[in-house]
């Protein structure tokens, strides 16, 4: 039965019912866990938990990156969308995503590649970023690993979870295959924007709570 | 392995791969099955397929509301960013979200309630909808549904998913427990933003291949 329940109440009540029903020994422990937990918060899919991947270093990364006010690319406006300014403001971060930049679609266009490869070469030329979130585009997360491989600036953290059929679960063994650069991913076919953008959300948590 | 794949073949060999992990008998089939295929391709998550509902009309409804252009209501910045404005220009649709709009922030802080509370209360003073696309709020959908039931002009659809552990499958099922505004959702606790834009996608979709 709907029952209301006060605003402030929804997010504490949803990770105790979530703790409860993953009890311990739990996959993920601490700060793993704190992220992990706002993964399953965000779609309601415990299937996650077999499949979510953290490099040793990638909460401690990510954590000191925002601290030092990342600057962050994303591959779409949703998982921009979905990181809001009121997380990253008191950090003195920003996000941007390039998918719309008249400049990547003529690149793309010129190039004969996707707006999503378009726009990792654009960021990389540029200088590159502090942390990249890919919720959706396999070719995204591909050519930032070739671009890295190719000598350009890498980032400090890799939230690597594009979703799909074609190409997603592959282009993350890549980034699961490497251990230089820190990551948090998704093996296999699941991922998306809301996911990508919830880890963000889940390490400026954490960092405002250290 | 990863290999190139162009473009434009990506979605068509998505599409085809999920036709072939769900053999016949489908739980839905004809435009239904378009509509979840493109759920499941959003996710890739096939537990889908038990919890997806659909009104009967709901399908018919959404088209014909399209095709007349649409004013679509989201519930967060993230579903509004996962319409593509190449999908609803040519349809003459509209899309918009008040969550970031100072009247209904000022609106939820007098009443006391969520700002997503507020901003269906602000739409519906307003006139309301043709289209709402709730992917998170269970507070918007109860309201919603409150607010149509008080005598508010009912949309023609709603796309009604939040999700989460606190309310969002106790709205649901308020939805689910009507019949008289089409509606398609998903039982349960699953949902989210990406799940209820790419409906929207699906349905505009539908209408460019009629």
């Amino acid at each position: 039965m709907y029952t209301h329940v006060p605003p402030a109440e929804i997010e504490s009540r949803s990770l105790a019912i979530i703790d409860a029903e993953v009890p311990d020994p739990r996959p993920f422990s601490g700060e793993e866990w704190s992220v992990a937990r706002r993964m399953i918060h965000t779609t309601a899919d415990f299937d996650l938990l077999r499949h979510i991947r953290f490099h040793p270093d990638a909460v401690r990364a990510g954590k000191e990156a925002l601290l030092a006010g990342a600057d962050i690319v994303t591959d779409t406006c949703m998982a921009l969308a979905g990181i809001p300014r009121r997380r990253l403001d008191p950090l003195g971060c920003a996000a941007r995503c390039l998918m719309n930049d008249p400049a990547v679609a003529e690149r793309a266009a010129r190039d004969g590649v996707t707006r999503a490869w378009a726009a990792v070469d654009e960021v990389m030329d540029q200088g590159g970023a502090d942390i990249f979130v890919i919720g959706n585009a396999p070719t995204a997360l591909y050519r930032l690993l070739e671009r890295i491989r190719e000598g350009a600036r890498p980032p400090r953290l890799i939230v690597g979870m594009p979703v799909g059929f074609v190409n997603a679960a592959e282009s993350k063994e890549l980034l699961l295959a490497q251990d230089s650069i820190p990551f948090i991913s998704i093996a296999g076919r699941k991922g998306g924007s809301s996911l990508a953008a919830c880890v963000i959300n889940a390490l400026a948590e954490l960092v405002r709570l250290s």
